[in-house]
């Protein structure tokens, strides 16, 4: 049984804005303008989504037997994920957007000492500019992006496991636009790139290790956009849950001493 | 011209312990141990390196006509590294072992911010706990190790810039020990493996890319061995310098929003 | 002074079919079209580079002084590569795509040997499925393709010495569309990959290294359109004959006996 | 159900060297000396392994309910491997030490085409020299060696699936030493390094893809040494089956045009 916990930032789709969400340097202007859009989101959300984005999402991976999933949100107690919660994890996901500085940086290193004693992590969408995802990755997960256009999406390899039962290419009539030069150290395995009609490319799926833990990165999935309804999008999500799952835990992060050499035990 | 910056932690050359230098849940005992230990590191530092540890090796690259040379330590001002000194910094070398807690996370998120700019990072020795070394390649850095031993260092890779200059082998009388499993990312490159006469390997040179930065880890560097005495050492770090320096530098990190598609602006 | 062999198969230049340049299990009427196809074509690449399509390169790299240029095509005695060329050669570009079978196996591994003992290898264009480059690779080469289409070629990378003063992305009114899946082995670093107006993508650019030698293959370069009067590609491969020039070369390929021991040898 | 075929060249079990397992241009005093060597070496071969080097461990993953094992060698009949038996081959093992000349480039090509498509290659050993081995690399194999010592293998990656059941480290009383450089390209994953008491050291396990093919190679294996007798090396060897095993198969390796582009397509 695979403990899958789902993590939504959810400030969209509750449309509430707080100040504490985004740096103290923040312009004023900006701020405001940040505060209207979420204001306006929540309905938008709630067309395409009417039981949540990634409410939606856990509802597709409970349907595997071998997974047990468990939906939280930073508006939860401690930010959604107290202790006993990440220590119950074997695979994180990750969804946020608008209140990336609101995860406290703390919080967020937990994330990572977890994943690297083995705790699989599974950075979705906007995410690639979310704490857990650049703390393990070191880079600073910047891209180009544009609001909305027709993608095609490149499977770039076939014989990995994320990419079993997913066809050479398909199709997106509407997802966000994302565009190189996405700013992520070499993959381990690139397993997606995103055409978009009006001329931008983006490496949309890749996979990294760090520690014990397996890292993977998904572009697909705009809060208003169908992507999570999409099957071969959640077969793609399913698959990474099953590859990222724990191989083996490092009980403690530690670098010990050698009391006695090799050669020394030997006699 | 490369600016070069080392920064040394210089907790065993001062001889000079301060409890800030440890998180607040290191017990007493374990605390008094290290301050212990510094207390008597002084004097065989100094037998060692008379000038200095990483003084000796900041001498060695002033040698060198393309690279202009600043010392700075833990106990210098705004921890030896000010906005207007890391602002004029082409290549970082960091050496720290006792206090890699007394440096603050704004300090080491700012070296890596730079990183991701283009600015070069050599972590030299016991750096590989360092915080900037650590939130660059985002795995734990953890190792096994012992104080001394024979060491033969093979060189893994004969084109790489970095080992321009250097034999097959080389040989240390005496180094400290460190030992695989190295918690470290697949390197881009793995230039250099040790072998110790006591029985242990490591991966003790390799490189990594973050953003438009490039980074080396190098092993050899004990306080009390003579290792930045050694030419070929010396003749490995500087070639790391001139590879680490800058290609190009990114003026700010952010994800613009593309106004026109690539197609839309041609009309 | 970098030596340059610019190989070239020249048949569609030349209007030139022969029986033996396709294996004997082709079937007569494949080897009617090609033949067809040959004949046509002079016309059309002589419009597209009245001097010729890798003499035009040729010329090109001819006004670097740190570059001396050899021109030859299959038709030249010993298919264009006699050993006293071979063994004067620092980087060899290749372009073949009609006559592939008729380099002989024992040239191609001659190509293979001096790349493992330091030689650069350029694969241009439809050298995608040429011997030397498979031999090299392991992998089969093979792709999807389209005859024509408006191409964007994005840079991947920035900091990569073959990338330097070539823009973030450029364009290509018509160029033959060349499309994933791409059957080559992990590149060491993705250089490029091109947008089709059409919905394809492309990795166009990518390096490995096999033994001493360097590698890089590069996609523009069908010998109707005018991707060599290109400035920007010119640069790209101006570079990339700097990049793959030998870093240094292995005398003899061999895997010899250690008579003593390190360990031995110190006593 | 895997049905693995071992391919041994079992020159030296059975103690019969043929002049044309060398190529033309060897002198008759390296060739005699290789009949001598080959001759004394058949009782060795039998002290260390009675029923056969490959035979033995042919034996031990026959005792895998999900492998079908069929064992071969160079003296059967079309040197081993005709088509009908590569055709149902899903792993292939093999071990060559005196003879690789002897296979021919075109069964070579076999099963390199095999591998593109699909199959899974374990190389053993002196396989690194073998002709399969070395035209899925590109690279030479070559490397330095010596008879024998004392042999620790460190396991370089935890969580890889060829490296579960494997302590962190284990030890062979004897095997031959086999020393960097060693000729390989860059891997996809090092998931083993031998160090040696004589003072050498060696990637002795790696895995790399070529098509949808997956390839391991790994060092332990001298004829008279008694590795395919240890616990560990044959669960290594088993896990490296199961991983290798194809995940995919492509029928046929082409390069097909594409009739209509993907947006055409669409209408």
């Amino acid at each position: 049984m695979i403990r899958v916990t789902v993590w939504y930032e959810a400030v969209e789709e509750r449309g509430e804005f707080r100040p504490e969400f985004v740096p103290a340097d923040i312009p004023p202007e900006f701020r405001e303008k940040m505060a209207g859009f979420v204001e306006q989101s929540a309905a938008n959300v709630k067309k395409a989504y009417p039981e949540g984005l990634l409410a939606t999402l856990s509802g597709h991976l409970r349907k595997n037997p071998d997974m047990e999933v468990t939906y939280t949100t930073l508006f939860d107690p401690e930010f959604g994920l107290p202790d006993d919660l990440l220590d119950k994890t074997d695979v994180l996901i990750w969804w946020g957007h608008m209140a990336h500085h609101a995860v406290p940086d703390q919080l967020a290193f937990k994330v990572v000492e977890r994943v690297q004693r083995g705790m699989g992590f599974i950075a979705l969408h906007s995410a690639h500019l979310s704490k857990p995802f650049r703390y393990l990755l070191g880079t600073s997960g910047n891209l180009k992006w544009r609001e909305v256009d027709f993608t095609r999406v490149y499977r770039m390899n076939a014989t990995h496991p994320i990419t079993q039962g997913v066809p050479e290419t398909f199709e997106l009539e509407q997802e966000e636009v994302y565009c190189e030069p996405f700013d992520i150290p070499k993959p381990d395995d690139l397993l997606f790139t995103n055409w978009y009609r009006g001329g931008e490319l983006f490496r949309s799926g890749a996979t990294w290790t760090r520690g014990n833990g397996r890292i993977f990165y998904f572009q697909p999935g705009h809060e208003t956009f169908p992507s999570y309804h999409n099957p071969i999008i959640i077969k793609i999500i399913e698959n990474a849950v099953r590859w990222t799952a724990p191989v083996q835990w490092i009980e403690k992060l530690e670098s010990p001493m050698i009391e006695k050499s090799p050669e020394e035990l030997l006699g």
